[in-house]
């Protein structure tokens, strides 16, 4: 019973028996049930496959221990439903035609859900039925800064300098590019609650291409209108975001349950700059899991030993890396809840 | 005379007429200049042939009239220099053998940069002899942590999972790797000191990859060592690092005389951090010379109000974007010394 509430009490900031832990890309291709599903597939063919998504979803939890499932899914899966196709590759993603200018931005469509995301919205219905109460299902989506990037450079990107050149030399079109977004991502997010997530988590992954005060400008706008947007569906909303050291303050304003933070800021200093008013994600280095045994633990302690339990999930910076070894990964899960049982 | 002792009197924190500029990347693609010479030419040619080496080193000052040079190079001529050959494709660097094990660390030398980089040193001395007092002259390395980046990842990297498998994984291991790319470094800055370099800087440009507890067990014995075997030469030892917001304090305790801080932080947030025992070099988002003239002119008035001129070195937070306006940037240096020679 504990563990099917948990990981929900944490985000609420209500006691729980132990510290609930998910891990960021929990369902990946360090795994070899993952592998195995995945040959002969292509990433996108996977995430459009809603049995197949369901199972890798539900695997994760059953293998890991893990106190939450994440329906698999990807981000651009969003830039897809808005008519900007993607290829996913071993480098990363590719668009074929970066945006940029005011004619592809206005190209863009704000789609309808139900018929431009219907695989991943089954894969949700799947998961959760698989899932049948054990734990939670988290639903999720890229923050509009974020997907921009991925528009306007194509991809990956070193530097962002066309995102840049972008949001500081045509802020109206950056503006109606990010309006676009956050309307796509309420919507995608609203539809994949109704067909079952009991939590969603909005993935702020470049946010470090910005300091604190565009930030503010080109980011939090967007951020607060989706989290205003799903108040009241009873789900706590998650904000994850990287190189998140000076941009808390504006994390806290976007008004989410729980901001998720990376490995860059000690927990308790973020805890501290974030006041108590929201609970806590976070916020192992996923290198950790390379440690040996007994380092690992000896991090999990630490980590723990910074925080108050209750408001806080454990999870990683940011997502597990390729390579990283299964029973590590295991072992992160038992000595989070092990240790975190014992004490206030 | 000023602009000749401008940079040097900010970097010891002695009152200057204005506050002095260079940006990190001044000589490179973005102008036409730079364009003519690299034509026909690879960019590792470019480096290796000193009188053009020296040339673009030059321009940028006469074109942009900054107040000091650095010498057109690339941190990774250390690793070329050590037995690890290198490739400067148009998408980074690339590394025909990554470093994965014990054995390869073993394999590199710590070279004697007289023998090893006779161009990069002949470079700085024809460079010097071209400004003949203008204004100085910058030499750089890369530092330790990132150089092994570039190693391990044999190139760069979204993730940086293999460089974290070792320095978690395998930490004897990486710790030898650090400490010959530490002697390496140091001793190809106290070569281009000997050649002529007035000031040197480490870029630690992944710094990022570490939280503060990591950064301060895998860098900041480098660093330190680095700049202590520096010390006495009578050349400011600057620091520069990225995502840098929650490592000012391992920053700070390596002893540089300059500290280099990314846009992720406030600079007034940065100096009240760092106290007034170091001079502070930064941080524009290289992003806004995208920016119209008016607008740029209201970032660099904001961002010099925030930090007392004294001690201060204008710079970007990282290097000039690719396709930045030429025009743009010539603006920028005028606005620093125009709207810095006034007031306080």
């Amino acid at each position: 019973v504990s563990r099917a509430t948990r990981f929900l009490d944490a985000c609420a900031r209500r006691p729980t028996d132990c510290t609930p832990v998910w891990l960021m890309r929990q369902a990946g291709r360090y795994q070899a049930s993952y592998r195995a599903v995945r040959q002969g597939r292509s990433f996108l063919e996977l995430c459009e496959t809603p049995e197949l998504a369901a199972q890798v979803t539900v695997s994760a939890v059953e293998e890991l221990g893990v106190d939450a499932a994440i329906i698999f899914s990807d981000i651009l899966i969003a830039a897809q439903a808005m008519g900007a196709p993607v290829e996913i590759t071993d480098q990363g993603p590719v668009l074929a035609s970066p945006l940029r200018d005011a004619a592809a931005v206005d190209a863009l469509h704000v789609p309808d859900p139900t018929t431009a995301a219907p695989t991943l919205l089954e894969a949700v219905r799947v998961a959760r039925r698989a899932l049948d109460g054990r734990v939670p299902l988290i639903g999720f989506a890229g923050a509009p800064l974020t997907l921009a990037s991925y528009l306007v450079e194509g991809g990956n990107s070193k530097s962002y300098a066309q995102l840049k050149a972008l949001l500081f030399g045509q802020p109206e079109i950056a503006h109606r590019l990010l309006d676009k977004l956050a309307r796509t991502v309420s919507a995608l997010l609203r539809a994949q609650i109704a067909a079952g997530c009991q939590a969603v988590q909005l993935f702020d992954s470049w946010a470090g291409i910005l300091g604190p005060a565009d930030y503010r400008a080109f980011a939090l706008p967007y951020l607060k209108r989706i989290v205003d947007d799903l108040a009241g569906l009873g789900v706590p909303r998650i904000l994850f975001a990287t190189s998140c050291a000076t941009l808390l303050d504006v994390m806290r304003e976007s008004g989410a349950d729980v901001i998720s933070v990376d490995w860059r800021i000690e927990i308790d200093e973020a805890r501290r700059r974030l006041g108590d008013g929201v609970a806590l994600q976070g916020n192992l280095d996923p290198g950790c899991l390379f440690l040996p045994p007994l380092a690992l633990e000896a991090r999990v302690a630490e980590l723990l030993g910074r925080v108050p339990r209750t408001g806080h999930v454990f999870n990683l910076g940011h997502g597990v890396l390729p390579g990283t070894p299964e029973e590590s990964v295991r072992r992160l899960v038992q000595a989070v809840h092990r240790l975190s049982a014992v004490g206030p």
